[in-house]
């Protein structure tokens, strides 16, 4: 499967490499591109600076599209032209992943519309009010619904990338692959620990 | 605290962006810059290319080094021109926290002799054949002997770097920075879920 992953300025670090590390050991079975809107390097402020394909290189779909989060989501929520190129490519892609504060990205589409979906704890106010007809549930490392999976803050993106092979290959695959990088996989998606309400 | 990450072709992604998702969310006290034998644009085989600088550009030291595993390492301990570079680096540093096989490249140095350090699960006896004066420890999360930290495989970096923030600015610190990134930290350096003799 071909995994396209969405940079912008400010892209939380680890939103994105954790993801593409779980996806990256199985290069028999995922390929990894980055883009960005216009391609190029996009860079963040924990000194990264990554190369990047223009977005309008996915001609139609990927089939995952993995969408991060950070601090620059604030800004991108209103940039029509980046909402419109997400929604036309998470409608024709086979499954949508979301990191952290990218489920408000992918809510501003429209598509998340009527489905559960979760985010960052410590922005979760600021999320819900950019898709206000989300079954937003607060309390989830990670959901599932239909093709759209949105995990909680940062770390959690790690857990839902094993569960979503889980779901993929099964329980065993999912097992095997975090024990290779050495990762206590987290395996429940409904365990939150860091839910304090 | 100046962090420098050398980055050589086909790191392991998640060795260099779980620690640097650590520090770089503590921007007012660590600044990240990354670096590679000759500079430029630097690949893995997860589909990411990063800038870097030369590593001549550290001119004498920075505060903390760190070094990351991935498969290239097999090759880059024969390379006595950045062996020599990471030994001049790593004497003159701070710190100096090596990630999965990066263990092998410093002990490559010598450094490590008659020290403590540790390394990936499923490459160690190959490590251990890089420094025979070193005091391998098989079973740990991480080990620390001094201003030399090691872990084990790929996701152990993340627990090292919580770990290094906990000596530095204390345990409450760590945590807090840990539930910032919604990570459940495994805070004991001696407890390995992934050591099987």
């Amino acid at each position: 499967m071909n995994v396209g992953v969405l940079l912008f300025d400010n892209f939380e670090t680890l939103d994105v490499f954790g993801p593409v590390e779980v996806f990256g050991i199985l290069k028999e079975y995922y390929q990894i591109s980055f883009y960005s809107q216009h391609g190029g390097i996009v860079k963040n402020t924990h000194g990264v600076a990554i190369e990047s394909w223009p977005l309008s290189n996915i001609i139609e779909s990927v089939d995952i599209f993995l969408i991060p989060g950070g601090f620059r989501t604030r800004k991108e929520i209103d940039n029509r032209s980046l909402i419109d190129s997400i929604k036309q490519i998470s409608e024709t892609s086979k499954y949508v992943l979301t990191v952290c504060t990218g489920s408000a990205l992918l809510a501003r589409t429209g598509l998340l519309d009527n489905r559960v979906a979760t985010s960052n704890k410590r922005s979760f106010d600021w999320v819900i009010s950019n898709g206000e007809n989300v079954k937003w549930n607060r309390k989830a490392r990670w959901t599932v619904d239909g093709k759209y999976y949105t995990s909680s803050g940062v770390s959690a993106g790690i857990d839902m990338a094993f569960g979503f092979l889980n779901d993929i290959h099964g329980q065993e695959f999912a097992k095997k692959a975090a024990f290779k990088i050495e990762y206590n996989w987290q395996e429940d998606k409904d365990f939150d620990n860091f839910c304090v309400q």
